[in-house]
C-alpha cells in the first residue's frame, strides 16, 4: 500500500533537530501488502512493559504474617520473588532494546514480518515463568535449560526477521539502501546471533556445572558493553585508528547498545509501565476489599457501610499511590517533553526508575496491610519512602546526564539559562526531597502513621501546582538580590572612581 | 514550549481525505508551558483499556469444583462476576469515548490540564470497585451511591477541563478559535453536564427505590442516541429545518456520538486490550504452574521434569490462546491499515470485538483447568469457540459496515475490485469459520480433546501465511472461468454477427 492515511509515524531514530520532523511520504511500494511498522511497535512496546512489570504481582501478593516482622518475611521474599521480578525487568528490556534497534533498520513490514514479531513475542513472554522455574528450584538445571533455549528461539527468528529484511529491501529504512548491504547485513547477524551462541553454551553447560551457565548468561547482557570497553582501550593505547571505523559505523547501523534510542519507543514502553503499575492496584482492591455478603449480614448486622469503614485505610492507600504513580508519570512526561534524543545512558536510568516504578504495588500492599501502629507500620511507610526515593533520583539523574550533552539532548528552553530549566529542576526534585524527608520523619516521630503518609501523598498535586508560582517568586528574589549586590558592587566602584582618579587613569 | 521535536501527531480528527496527512505545526505558543498532547492521550487509552480488560480477572480466578458440572458453574459466574466484568468494560469505553471527544476539542495541553486529566482518570479507575460493590450486595443502596457520585465527579472534572480550556484560547482546536466561542462552549458544557446530572438524580432515588437509579443510570448511556432518534424524527414530521443546524453543527464540535472517533486512539485503545489481555495468560501460568519444591521431592522423587510434565496441557493451552489472541490482534491491524476514518457505529462494534477478547482468558482458564476428558472439557471447548466466534464475527462486522460507505471510511485498495479486497475477506473470515467449524466438530466427535483445539489455535498462522497464495489461486480460477464464459459470450455474438450480417445493418 502506498503511505498509510492520516498521522503516519514514521520512527524517528535519533533525530537531533529540534524542528518537527515533515512527514516522509515514502512511494508507494511495489507491493500492496507492505505496511508501517508503527502500530507493530506500539503493540510490541504495550506487550513488553507489561511483561517486564506484571511480575511484581506475585511478590506483592506474598502473604506476610501480621505477627511475623516485617524485617524477616521482606528476606523472604527478596531471596526468590523479588530476584524473579528483577530478572524479568531487566532481561525484558534488553529485549526491548534489541527490538528498538531491530526496527529501527526495518523500516516497513508486511503480513510474514508481522507474524514473525508475533512468534518473537510469545516466546518473549514465556520468560517469566522460566524465571518462576529457576528462582523455586536454583539447583535444577531444567529452568536455566529452559531459559537458553528460549533465548535462543528469539534469537534466530530475530536472525530470520533481518535475513528477510534484506531480502526485500524495499522494507530496510532508507539509508541502508544507500551503503553497503551485504557488509551491513553480516554485521548485524553477528551482533544478533551472538546472543543465542553464548545461550547455547550455557545451556549445555547448564547440564554439568550450573554457575557456569550463569556466568555465559551474564555475558550476553554485559557483552556489548566489554567489547566497547575493550575497542576504546585499544583506540587509547593504538591511538586514534578507530576514529574512522567509529564514523563509518554511524553512517550504516551499528546496532551497538551506544546507538540513540527512539524517543516514541521510550515513551511508550514507559507509559505501559506506568499504566498497568496504576491498574494493578485496583485489581487488588477489588479482589480483596469488597465484603463478604455472609460476613456483612452476621459481623455488622446487615450495615455495608459499617463493614466498608473497616476497609477504610485500604482506600486512603489507594488514593494515595495511585496519586504518587500519576505524578511520577506526570514528571516522566514533563521531562521527555524537552530530551530531544535519549542516549543509551539515559535509557538505562529510564528502566532502572521504572523498575522501582514497578516496586510501588508492593509498598501500597505493605502500607494497606499494617494499618494499625506497630512497627511493621513504620517500616512498610519506610519501604515505600525507598521505592519512590529511588523512582524519582534516576529520574532527576537523567535529567542531570542530559544536561551534560545538553546541545545534542536537551530542547532550548530546559538547557542552563532556559525559560523552564529552573521550573523543570524544581518539578524533578519534589519527590526525592519529599520522600526523603518522609522517611527521616518516620525515624523521628513515633506518632508518624500511614495514614498521614497517605494524606502526604494526596496533597503533593497541589505542591506542584504551587511550584510554577514558588520558582517565580524565588527566582524574582535572586535575580533582584543579584542586581541589588551589583548595584552595590557598581556604587563601590564609582565611589572608588570617585575618589582616586589618579589611581585608574596611571 | 514550540512544537515538540521530531515526529509530532496532531490528532487527526475527521480526516476523510486518504493522503497522508501533513503533520501541522503550530506557531510557538505565547507560553512556553504549553505542550502537545499525543502522550496524555496515549497514557489515557493504555490506562483505561487495562482498567477496561483486567476485571476479567476475578471472573477467571472464580474455582469451579473439578466434581461439579461445568453448566452450574458458569450460571454461577454469570450472576455476578461476568457482570461486573460487561458493565465496566462498557461503562469504561463510554468514558473513553467522551475523553476522545473532549481532546479533539482541546488540542494542546498545559500542566494543569495534565493534572485535572490524571484526577480523572483516577475516579475512573476506582468505578470498577463501585460495580464489585453493587453486584455483591444488589439490595443496598450504597453501591449504586457511590458509584453515582464517581460519575458526577468525573463530569465535574472534565467541565472544569472545558471552562479551563476555553479560558485559554490557544490551547483549542485551531477549528474552533474561528467560529463563535462562547456558544461553542455552552454547548459543549451542557452535553458534558447532562450525565452528572442525570447521575446526580440517580443518587438521590437510590436512597427511595432502587430500579429507579438503575433507569437514571441506562439513561446517561442511551440518551445521546435517544435524542439523535428524536431529532431524525422531528426531521422527518417537521420537513428539513434540522438540515442547516447541522451544518452548523459540523462546523463546529458537535460533541455527538455520531462524530467520527480518532483513529489512532481507536488502534491505542485496542492494542491496550489485545496487550493486557496476552500477558494475564502468562501471570496465571506464573502463579499456578510453578510446582512447589515441597511436591516434587515427596510426589516426583525430586525430578522436576517428571512434576512439570503434570502441567503438560497448561502449556499447550497457554500457547494456544496466545496464538489465538496474537493473530487476532493481526486481524486487526490488517483491517485498520485499511480503514481512514472510523464511524460511530465502527466503533461500537470494535468495542463488542474487544469486550469477546477480553474474556479470552476465562477460556484459556476452562480450556487448562479441565485438561481430561469429560464432558466439562467439551463444554470449556464450546465456550472457547463461543468466545473467538463472537470476537472475529464482530471485527468482520467493521469491515462490512465499513464497505457500506467505502468512500469515506476505506483506503481504496481495500474497497470492492482493490487489490486488498478479496485478500481482506479472506482474512476476516478464516476466525469466524475456524471457530464454527471446531464447535460443530465437539458436538460430532466425541474423541475430540482439548490438546486437539489447542494444536489446532497453534497451526492457525500456517493458515493465515497459506492465505494469500490460496486467495491468489481462487482468483485467477474466478477470473479465467470469467474469462471462458465471456470468450463464449463473445464466440457467440460474433457467431450471430456472422449469421445475420442484414440483421444488425437493419
Amino acid at each position: 500500500m502506498s503511505a498509510p492515511p492520516a498521522a503516519v509515524l514514521v520512527p524517528a531514530g535519533g533525530a537531533a533537530d529540534a524542528e518537527p520532523m515533515p512527514v516522509r511520504g515514502r512511494e508507494p511500494e511495489q507491493e500492496s501488502s507492505t505496511q508501517m511498522s508503527h502500530r507493530l511497535q506500539a503493540y510490541s512496546d504495550a506487550l513488553l512493559s507489561i511483561i517486564a512489570t506484571v511480575m511484581i504481582l506475585p511478590v506483592a501478593h506474598t502473604k506476610v504474617h501480621p505477627d511475623q516482622k516485617l524485617g524477616e518475611s521482606v528476606q523472604q521474599l527478596l531471596l526468590t520473588k523479588i530476584a524473579v521480578y528483577l530478572m524479568t525487568f531487566l532481561i525484558v528490556t534488553v529485549a526491548w532494546t534489541a527490538h528498538v534497534r531491530l526496527f529501527q533498520v526495518i523500516e516497513l513490514i508486511d503480513d510474514v514480518l508481522a507474524l514473525l514479531n508475533l512468534a518473537c513475542m510469545m516466546v518473549i513472554t514465556f520468560l517469566p515463568y522460566t524465571f518462576s522455574l529457576m528462582a523455586s528450584f536454583p539447583e535444577v538445571p531444567f529452568g536455566i535449560f529452559l531459559f537458553s533455549v528460549c533465548a535462543i528461539v528469539i534469537g534466530l527468528i530475530q536472525a530470520v526477521i533481518v535475513v528477510y529484511g534484506f531480502h526485500h529491501p524495499h522494507l530496510l529504512n532508507q539509508d541502508i539502501n544507500s551503503v553497503n548491504h551485504d557488509a551491513c547485513k553480516h554485521h548485524i547477524l553477528k551482533i544478533i546471533l551472538r546472543g543465542p551462541a553464548l545461550c547455547f553454551l550455557a545451556a549445555i553447560s547448564s547440564f554439568f556445572f550450573i554457575p557456569l551457565s550463569y556466568v555465559f548468561l551474564g555475558l550476553v547482557i554485559v557483552l556489548p558493553h566489554l567489547t566497547r570497553f575493550l575497542m576504546w582501550c585499544k583506540t587509547k593505547i593504538v591511538g586514534q585508528r578507530d576514529e574512522e571505523e567509529e564514523q563509518h559505523s554511524s553512517e550504516t547501523f551499528t546496532f551497538y547498545l551506544s546507538e540513540p534510542l527512539s524517543k516514541e519507543r521510550v515513551e511508550a514502553f514507559s507509559d505501559g509501565v506506568y499504566a498497568i503499575v496504576a491498574t494493578l492496584l485496583i485489581c487488588d482492591i477489588c479482589e480483596d476489599n469488597v465484603a463478604d455478603p455472609r460476613d456483612v449480614e452476621e459481623k455488622f448486622h446487615g450495615s455495608l457501610l459499617e463493614a466498608l469503614s473497616e476497609y477504610g485505610p485500604n482506600y486512603l492507600a489507594y488514593f494515595g499511590s495511585f496519586v504518587t504513580i500519576g505524578l511520577l508519570w506526570f514528571v516522566h512526561h514533563s521531562l521527555f517533553l524537552y530530551v530531544i534524543k535519549p542516549t543509551r545512558l539515559m535509557g538505562l536510568l529510564n528502566i532502572f526508575s521504572l523498575a522501582f516504578i514497578g516496586g510501588l504495588p508492593l509498598a501500597y500492599q505493605l502500607t494497606s496491610e499494617f494499618a494499625e501502629k506497630s512497627h511493621n507500620e513504620i517500616e512498610a511507610i519506610q519501604v515505600s519512602c525507598v521505592i519512590t526515593f529511588f523512582a524519582s533520583i534516576f529520574q532527576f539523574a537523567i535529567w542531570t546526564t542530559a544536561l551534560l550533552h545538553e546541545r545534542e539532548t536537551l530542547h532550548p528552553f530546559a538547557r542552563y539559562g532556559g525559560k523552564e530549566h529552573a521550573f523543570m529542576f524544581a518539578k524533578l526534585a519534589l519527590y526525592p526531597c519529599v520522600s526523603l524527608g518522609a522517611f527521616f520523619l518516620t525515624c523521628l516521630l513515633s506518632e508518624f502513621s500511614t495514614a498521614v503518609f497517605h494524606l502526604m501523598q494526596i496533597v503533593i498535586p497541589f505542591a506542584f501546582l504551587a511550584l510554577r508560582i514558588f520558582v517565580r517568586i524565588s527566582l524574582t528574589v535572586i535575580k533582584s538580590v543579584m542586581s541589588l549586590s551589583r548595584q552595590k558592587v557598581v556604587l563601590l566602584e564609582e565611589e572608588e572612581a570617585c575618589l582616586s582618579p589618579t589611581e585608574t587613569l596611571s
